[in-house]
């Protein structure tokens, strides 16, 4: 994550993993869940939050999660069903499930349709928010497979090249693929120039939007530096920002998410969903590696090429090249021994909700 | 593609596609390959002319097949050899053939696949070159299937961000969609700033190159705009061009490509393999449509989806939003009618080639 999305470090306060997930467990239990989907649901969380992907762990979405409980727009015991399914596919109904937990099913079944026959791809269609999705695509390489998802939705903030009107949400892919001693490669990016939920730390702690990032309400990129305008008043660029820069690119790979999460769950194009609620979908495939080739050459191959990656020479004015997935796994440890630093606004919410729903924590 | 890729009209032939197509196809049978294998390699070439993707058609690469197969870096009649296989995927041997007319074969089997258990995978070890990439993601598509397929290999030319030595060639990124009336989504974008084979136009006709395509030797981005300099004094930046533009996006992207054509392969990572002869490798995948949700259904979605874009309001300074595929089907209707403008000097190329082979053919 760059630099300026950190919590500034007059404003942190520094909780441990456990009990933090304990709070989150907890809540999760609280809006309804099952003992085993409140629990996977805080281990996705707490998986970002322990990679430094604040953006999307505890912080911005919890509080969200608990108004669309308790609003009814979210179902927190679906009855996940089969609609469609091959040796290799299947498309399952969320019902109106949260994607935290909705989407490990989907995953383990991808899994062991990978196991059977090589490969397994299962979309997902009425469900809901999904959190990290390097969550979900790393749960393959446990298995030596590789994993890989997309998802897409609403609300919509992305515009095509040359485009005036919001076509796309964030649609994020990740890939996630295992080596033998090197951190595995774990890569998550979303089709925006930034993350939706980086704009709502951004938000927090002001930190300003670069050039070729948003749009003004015109559809005319914003070549400034610039503070995030009130929600209303922008839209956000593809990655790439500029054609020049390759925004046809972060655009074509936004409309495969969209096509793969939305159209081929039998829904429809992301832009023409309704909003309130959300309904959202996702796909996942899982590629078993011992179907194509050796594993342990692979695995051995997968370090050669990562540590090559981060071995290569930097360029001037930068002390390291790493690969997607290695600063998360350096961070994840830290994090495990020094404690998350959190928004003191976030730890804040958390002490009012647990008087709120009558729960009993401590995170400090 | 961008106007300053276009041939300079001063110099511009026009070529009837079925000339070009009978002349491609002489010179391929005369190097040895079979009739089946000529006919495709010569289709492949010309899809990408017909396309207006010139950079991927006769004018660049079609002079170095030649001097391969003069040279004996490419075998003309491949014993193309299944290494590994499970139902949905498989591993080919490609026996050192042109990627043109050998990777059409693995669609063929994950187009088989995919016909019988959902989807299929198949990767292509010890081949070749494999032109526009695009055409082999389309095959699927005539089955109502998706696909898709990525390639990489050698020569070098990307360094990773904050790199300052190159681990990656152009490690492109090929999805064919299809809709029911509209034209069909077809992206296919190189994982650098530009394609490989844009810079040989770029050379011929003297365009520049925007900031942040390519670095010096040092490794530091060039941020202004530039003449193509010599080989030996650039390296190209991943799509994105800088950190803040999204960079890494590009990077990520390349390096997947890389693992799952060359380390899925079971050869090695793309900086680890030999240049003289190349050695390409490739992976292709096919989503049977049926598997996951109804056809008719999707492709009439598929047909809002791409309306839609299309008619998205256009940003102020533009006059529409285009999708993936459609300049190019558009292109494509234009240049069957009115003919393929070449430069001037690929027409003397295939001239003086004619009287070095022997050959019978009238392009003009």
């Amino acid at each position: 994550m760059l630099e300026r999305f950190l919590v500034p470090e007059q404003d942190r306060v520094y909780v441990q993993n456990d009990r933090m997930h304990a709070a989150t467990n907890a809540i999760f239990s609280k809006m309804g869940l099952s003992a085993a989907d409140a629990r996977t649901s805080a281990d996705a969380l707490m998986t970002s939050d322990l990679r430094g992907c604040e953006s999307h762990g505890v912080s911005n979405m919890l509080r969200r999660y608990v108004e669309w409980y308790g609003k009814g727009e979210m179902n927190p015991t679906p009855n996940i069903r089969v609609t469609r399914e091959s040796d290799t596919t299947a498309n399952l109904d969320g019902d109106e499930g949260l994607g935290l937990h909705v989407l490990p099913k989907a995953t383990e079944m991808a899994i062991e349709k990978a196991r059977k026959h090589g490969t397994g791809t299962v979309v997902v269609h009425n469900s809901r928010h999904i959190g990290m999705l390097a969550y979900h695509a790393m749960m393959p390489m446990e298995h030596d497979m590789i994993g890989w998802c997309v998802t897409s939705g609403n609300p919509l903030s992305m515009v095509p090249t040359f485009g005036a009107e919001m076509r796309f949400a964030t649609n994020p892919w990740a890939w996630a693929i295992p080596a033998d001693k090197e951190a595995p490669f774990v890569f998550d990016v979303a089709t925006t120039q930034v993350a939706g939920n980086k704009l709502a730390l951004a938000d927090r702690i002001g930190a300003p939007m670069e050039p070729a990032w948003i749009t003004d309400t015109d559809g005319a990129p914003v070549m400034e530096q610039t503070k995030l305008p009130s929600r209303d008043q922008y839209m956000m660029l593809p990655f790439g920002g500029s054609r020049e820069q390759g925004s046809h690119k972060g655009y074509g790979f936004a409309a495969i998410a969209d096509v793969l999460s939305n159209i081929l769950s039998g829904t429809a194009a992301g832009f023409l969903l309704p909003t309130q609620p959300q309904m959202l979908n996702h796909f996942v495939q899982a590629i078993n590696i011992d179907a194509l080739t050796d594993v342990g050459k692979f695995k051995s191959d997968m370090d050669d090429f990562l540590r090559g990656l981060r071995e290569t020479k930097p360029a001037p004015g930068h002390d390291r090249v790493v690969y997607a997935g290695l600063p998360e796994a350096e961070e994840t440890k830290i994090r495990l021994k020094e404690g998350i630093p959190y928004h003191r606004e976030v730890i804040e919410w958390f002490e009012s909700i647990r008087e709120e729903l009558g729960l009993e924590y401590e995170l400090r």
